[in-house]
């Protein structure tokens, strides 16, 4: 199916890209803020908004948490990382939450892109949270690891690909 | 803190909000197939796409879904509720599936409001998820109800609010 509308968010959506690939220019914690304070405004059942951040900043943490990805080793080489909670003591409902954290991280990945900013969604260090928490310092078992995101600046993208809108339909 | 980026996405970001009162004007299926194909475009692990969609638009069968959200009864008299399934034949994790679910959502919600048309987020179907798959005669085991989505138009909505950023950063 031909789609016919466009706009500046449309195109945000559709255009965005995983980036694995960064310079060295960092981010700066200012401009991180600004990213996750407007990403909070994501929706999350009875307005819970479960979503805690953790920001990795120093390269050698940041190379260790690449080693837990084998799958990944560029992650080693990113120039930060946010580190995605879900907070338990703020959760009524898990699979909901976990949806929330979702449309969180989401908005957090189009905000970036909208300020020129790359990033890459890292769901591959689920499988080593309990490690990953331990290099974090973060021993508080109310706060589940979702996700880390790469974020950073770069000159390239990766390509990427969709089904047809009939795959998605339920007829 | 002061944010002070501003753009087109982070403005839609920030101000969509619910909405639980809709006119009687009914969005066209085309234009739900745009905002479907577009949101389509969120991540997901391994590409899996793992969102399936089901318009439900007879009022009849919207009225019975309403009856099965019992603190929810604005949603019997709303125009359009999309029901979005996760594939598991699609799904490779299930948590972060559940998370992609949550992008996807968080595009058609965006999307939406880009285009001037309003949506709520439906979490408290999946409680009664068995009744509302009986009624949509969706009987593929593969296929787990995720939530729905009212869509529509209104001249109102609802108001909200956020944490401030200090409780949603971990020091």
């Amino acid at each position: 199916m031909k789609t016919n509308c466009s706009n500046s968010v449309i195109e945000c959506i559709t255009n965005r890209r995983s980036v694995r690939v960064f310079n060295s220019k960092k981010i700066t914690t200012d401009l991180l803020y600004e990213i996750i304070d407007n990403a909070k405004w994501a929706p999350s059942g009875k307005n819970g908004q479960p979503w805690r951040v953790k920001i990795i900043s120093n390269s050698e943490v940041i190379n260790h948490v690449g080693l837990l990805t084998p799958n990944s080793p560029w992650v080693s080489k990113s120039p930060t990382l946010l580190a995605i909670y879900l907070d338990k003591s703020h959760s009524y409902n898990y699979i909901k939450d976990v949806q929330a954290i979702g449309a969180f991280i989401q908005n957090i990945l189009l905000i970036s892109a909208s300020l020129n900013v790359s990033t890459c969604w890292i769901g591959e260090i689920l499988n080593y949270a309990e490690d990953a928490n331990n290099m974090l310092g973060i021993n508080n078992e109310e706060l589940v690891l979702m996700a880390m995101v790469a974020i950073g600046y770069s000159n390239s993208s990766d390509s990427s690909n969709r089904m047809c809108l009939d795959e998605i339909m339920i007829n």
